[in-house]
């Protein structure tokens, strides 16, 4: 392996996290938070500091390949998680690092998962931060930085496979670079537009950017112990629910939008069966609850608010789903491992993985009665190589894998059985809250230690597809070149 | 499709059912339970009715191709149980037709799971029956009535590789009839050491069988409500323990065995990583559990008969495990889908695939490394085909597909999570008792009929393998050839 120039993109990635907490920063001074301001002066130098330490050698090989794309990604999401903990921890405002970090994990992976009790006595500088996390890891970070070092394409390329989540990766335009940054103009587009609008419903400009942050990520996290539903307002609540479900669809179909292509947005197959979910799901969901709200208008709102925000893998809540009839939580259980779709913010499986898996298991019952018949799976009209749906079925493989050994070793602590299962959707598939203890009224803070580090590495394989974070534990990975 | 072949070898099994009825019936008429007796009598009249009208006219046409094994080993899995449950049903003793079914589904399939409350108030002669189907199933019908059938061994093959459980069929001796008998005539004789040694321990003749059919099948119906618990005896524990241990090995090991090669017996590599999983859970659950029991020796009896029976799908048991700390329930939750080896009685998704599965992760990651290497996987030194490896992979997608579908509708009776995934997993892996309401003293009657029909294709979609039980629901297997 390359090890100098993955130390040195590190580095880089260190200089940039140290840039991004200059926002919080701010936001401190305005609310007059100086301690909080401090907290993130001294995490910007120690950011420096060691962003200085591993790139103050340029490195002279700059050549990476698959290996050095997967190891800049896993270490780089961990580096910028451990720096990222650092204010929680030095302004006391979490006092635990372990709890610190897990927070962090939870916010660049846009899980949303929380360990604390409840979050409204926090300072406005740390909520800020907390909520930015997920922005910042929605997207992606290394693909941003990686428009700042000069790599060129086809090297660039190995670290966009790694981060950017879906079986599929494409360039829009001939250029990588280019590439990112529509893609980034697309997503800062959406966030102002869903700002602008909780401005509207009477939210004001901090808790607007907060929660836009959250929506736009598919985090989670709320400056509210309720979350949205704090607001009691409907409005907010069908904007918030709307824009998750639009932060749930691929990006590329909007740089299509834009460039007037409606057609194949149209076309989409996976918008068309990711949006056809979520209605089928709202309307069970919405019938199954009606004996609870006692009202059509009230029970889709909340239906789809839930469904909306679980697909996603958001993590918002208006209502306690825990305490829905058993159909409707399973229902949601089942979507946590649905997920959204590829090349978008959110998490779980992606709406294009269910297709060729149901794809693929259409052709393999054809198979079992015309042993000799050869037939492509097709998706959106192209044939789909059998390397992706390799990649696919033991992309299935591992994640279940994971799913087990992490209900396994939670069931340590001796939870019951729901929660230590929910725990494990809701971290792997970035979701945030499940059901039982950690459900949206509950949080992570009674799991052990152990169970927390557990926790921070399964949102970590969750968001980065599982390989790039297995990998790092391979020796040969590590071997010099 | 060739119907007419598949109604005549239908017509053959009800024949095969009529005859196997004849033991229950014998053994009600030594117990002096006269109309239980004529219950049987009348089904088997039922059976032959049945069977006449299926064989009367003998087919010209007796090509079956594989579309043709599947129609027929599913169908006849779900004839043999329609009528296989009439004697419960005649009798009285069982009132509902769909508990019978489900009941009866649950012996064939050798799951174990009962909608009966209490059994010891059941007539001797229903007992038996119920505990002979798990004999009847375990071995798979239809490879003994095609040793009588003459077919020819290209197209049994079709039927056998539908029935036979496991990524790889093989023969054992280039006869396929010969091969049946040899797997029939191990499985006799093990049935008959255990019934022996049973006898030894104080168990009457009447129990001594109807527990070795369940063990031998790894059914786990008892004539006990407390199950192999009820005796008090650490003999027959052990006894039974081990006894389900050897009936999850594969049983063409025996054959070589049997011929002296004791070498390829032991590397076996499927072998050794049962018996591995086997130990190492007996080991934690039995540290785990130890603060119940405060002995080691009654900790590890208790953490050895748990796990051999859930390993091996039977679910006989000797403690409440629903009690046990959630470590030890988790341990045998997932042991609950590992299931036993190949060839064997057992279900699950089998040691083998897990070892497929284990390997293939290991080579998807080493490619993600090294692209253009190639490189096959290895089963006990052979290298398995690309052809079997998707096949395991497929079957994986199809398995955790039915699970999800199937825990969803359960659902919708209300209970809890806990228990509907484990009702889910005992009867996908034919078991018999999961956790919460259908733990080792709960039982599955509090569902609704839909849930128990449900259930019960869910135990034929397990036993079978999914594909079987799939294909008949595909309008192209029924078109005419």
């Amino acid at each position: 392996m390359n090890r100098r120039m993955v130390i040195y993109i590190l580095g880089q990635m260190l200089n940039a996290e140290a840039l991004l907490l200059l926002l919080p920063t701010v936001v401190s001074l305005l609310y007059r938070e100086t301690d909080i301001a401090v907290s993130f002066l001294l995490t910007i130098l120690a950011a420096l500091a060691a962003g200085f330490l591993c790139t103050f050698r340029k490195p002279t090989d700059r050549v990476i390949y698959a290996r050095e794309g997967f190891a800049v990604v896993a270490l780089s999401w961990l580096v910028l998680s451990i720096f990222g903990a650092l204010p929680f921890w030095i302004s006391g405002e979490i006092p635990s690092y372990i709890d610190c970090f897990f927070e962090t994990v939870s916010g660049f992976t846009t899980t949303g998962a929380s360990i604390l009790t409840e979050v409204e006595s926090l300072s406005r500088g740390i909520l800020f931060w907390r909520s930015f996390t997920h922005w910042v890891g929605g997207m992606g970070v290394l693909v941003f930085v990686m428009t700042v070092i000069p790599l060129g394409d086809s090297r660039s390329m190995h670290i966009m496979r790694a981060e950017v989540p879906g079986p599929i990766v494409g360039k829009l335009v001939p250029r990588l670079k280019s590439t990112a940054k529509i893609l980034y103009g697309i997503y800062i587009l959406l966030t102002a537009i869903e700002v602008v609008l909780l401005l509207f419903g009477g939210m004001d400009l901090y808790d607007s950017l907060v929660h836009s942050f959250g929506t736009a990520g598919t985090g989670g996290f709320s400056v509210k112990n309720a979350s949205i539903g704090a607001y009691q307002s409907p409005y907010i609540e069908w904007v918030v629910g709307t824009f998750m479900v639009l932060f749930g669809i691929n990006f590329n179909l909007y740089f299509f939008l834009l460039l007037g292509k409606l057609r194949s947005v149209l076309q989409s197959e996976e918008l068309r069966c990711y949006l056809g979910i979520i209605l089928a799901s709202t309307l069970i969901i919405a019938a199954n609850i009606f004996s609870i709200y006692r009202e059509v208008g009230t029970s889709l709102r909340h239906a789809f608010f839930q469904v909306s925000s679980i697909i996603t893998t958001t993590g918002y809540a208006t209502a306690d789903f825990n305490e829905w009839p058993q159909l409707s939580r399973t229902i949601l259980v089942m979507l946590m491992f649905f997920g959204a779709c590829a090349g978008s913010t959110g998490g779980g499986l992606k709406t294009s993985r269910l297709l060729l898996y149901f794809r693929s298991m259409r052709r393999d019952l054809k198979r079992m009665l015309h042993p000799h018949s050869v037939e492509a799976i097709m998706l959106d009209g192209k044939p789909v190589s059998e390397e992706t749906l390799n990649g696919a079925n033991s992309f299935f493989l591992m994640y279940s894998t994971i799913a087990c050994f992490c209900v396994l070793l939670l069931s340590i602590d001796g939870f019951d059985f729901e929660t230590n299962f929910t725990a494990m959707a809701a971290c792997l598939n970035n979701i945030g809250p499940g059901l039982g203890m950690v459900g949206p009224t509950g949080n992570f803070s009674a799991f052990s230690d152990f169970s927390k580090i557990l926790l921070s590495f399964v949102m970590l394989f969750g968001r980065l597809e599982v390989f790039p974070m297995l990998l790092i534990f391979a020796p040969s990975v590590w071997r010099r070149r």
